[in-house]
């Protein structure tokens, strides 16, 4: 691509470094913000710059946070026993929403995958080990996602708290609530029905 | 969507602004940058901001410039007396892309358009007229997107410079290269066969 402006040229390449944004669209963007006023800009320049500086990690869970400890490790109304290991902010923002889980998080910050240059030593799973060894923790809740990656950290983690004396489980595994049965694939339907539940508690805290 | 820090809670909002990007889509984009190194993120954020504050537009064509005449305005071995309108850079640089044009460009920045609040004093139509009635445009070429907007726009230039005595072309439609015949539109394949060019002349300048 030849630009007939070295500024909108770097403004493009910058812009094409974030995922899924390509060169044309990085140009469209950048157009835009150009029939924009200019405060639109700044704005935006500031929110990135002072996201990306002050940003903290709460110390207890490791989710994303204005303070060193976050507002759901703060609350003392919720079960600090049940602790659900998730990827990232996105799953706990995506648990919260149901409002059915009460327990608090612990955010890996990623998954094990080799492939991605992610091993064990980059996630967070040695201060999870150790919150669970001390004996302040009843029920560990793994909520990975179901591909390989998710399995082995969930594999990773289970053998090392394996011998604590907790309960370790998993989110179900099953048809979406309004799916068709016969569009589901093989594990799915399989695994909901090795896992099925009792009809009368399939419908609780609902 | 509640975020658990106020800091990526603005980020995702200043980021969804822009278009074609939603709320999941700009979180995601946030926490792409929370992983990279701290310069990623205050590259693009001076890039945007250099961009918005200092770019210029060529006095001559319009067009995104560093300087205030561009650099095809500035080139002496073009042709000055050919001038093509087109609507952004975007097309400016497609059609500079193939090579095939040595005139130079006329930039009106948008197409009429009531439906978007766009009328012909927002976009640089006065000065395209002043420069055919100056005398010094032997030939206009007109390649706006052939939409309702783009017909518009050229129909209402055409309608001011009709009189002045000067060669008015549009850019040909008809059956893209490599496209097949039977999923053409009937409007495009029909104008194909009404503008249907002598076979010896058809692969000119190929």
């Amino acid at each position: 691509m030849e630009f007939s402006s070295k500024l909108i040229e770097k403004a493009v390449n910058e812009i094409s470094q974030l995922p899924g944004i390509g060169k044309r669209s990085a140009l469209r963007l950048a157009l835009h913000l150009l029939k924009q006023p200019k405060e639109q800009t700044r704005f935006l320049a500031e929110a990135l710059l002072s996201m990306r500086a002050d940003i903290k990690y709460c110390d207890n869970c490791h989710n994303i946070s204005d303070s060193t400890t976050c507002e759901i490790c703060a609350n003392t109304n919720r079960n600090h026993q049940i602790v659900c290991v998730v990827e990232d902010i996105r799953d706990v923002m995506a648990i919260e929403n149901t409002g059915q889980f009460r327990g608090v998080y612990h955010v890996l910050g990623g998954k094990i995958s080799p492939i991605d240059g992610v091993g064990p030593s980059q996630l967070k799973i040695s201060t999870l080990v150790e919150k669970v060894k001390t004996g302040t923790v009843s029920e560990v809740i793994f909520a990975l996602s179901s591909t390989m990656e998710g399995d082995t950290t969930n594999f990773y983690i289970f053998k090392q708290i394996a011998d604590c004396d907790i309960v370790v489980s998993t989110i179900a595994r099953g048809i979406a609530v309004g799916d068709e049965l016969e569009y589901a694939d093989e594990v799915t339907l399989g695994r909901s029905i090795l896992h099925r539940v009792p009809f009368d508690k399939a419908f609780k805290n609902n």
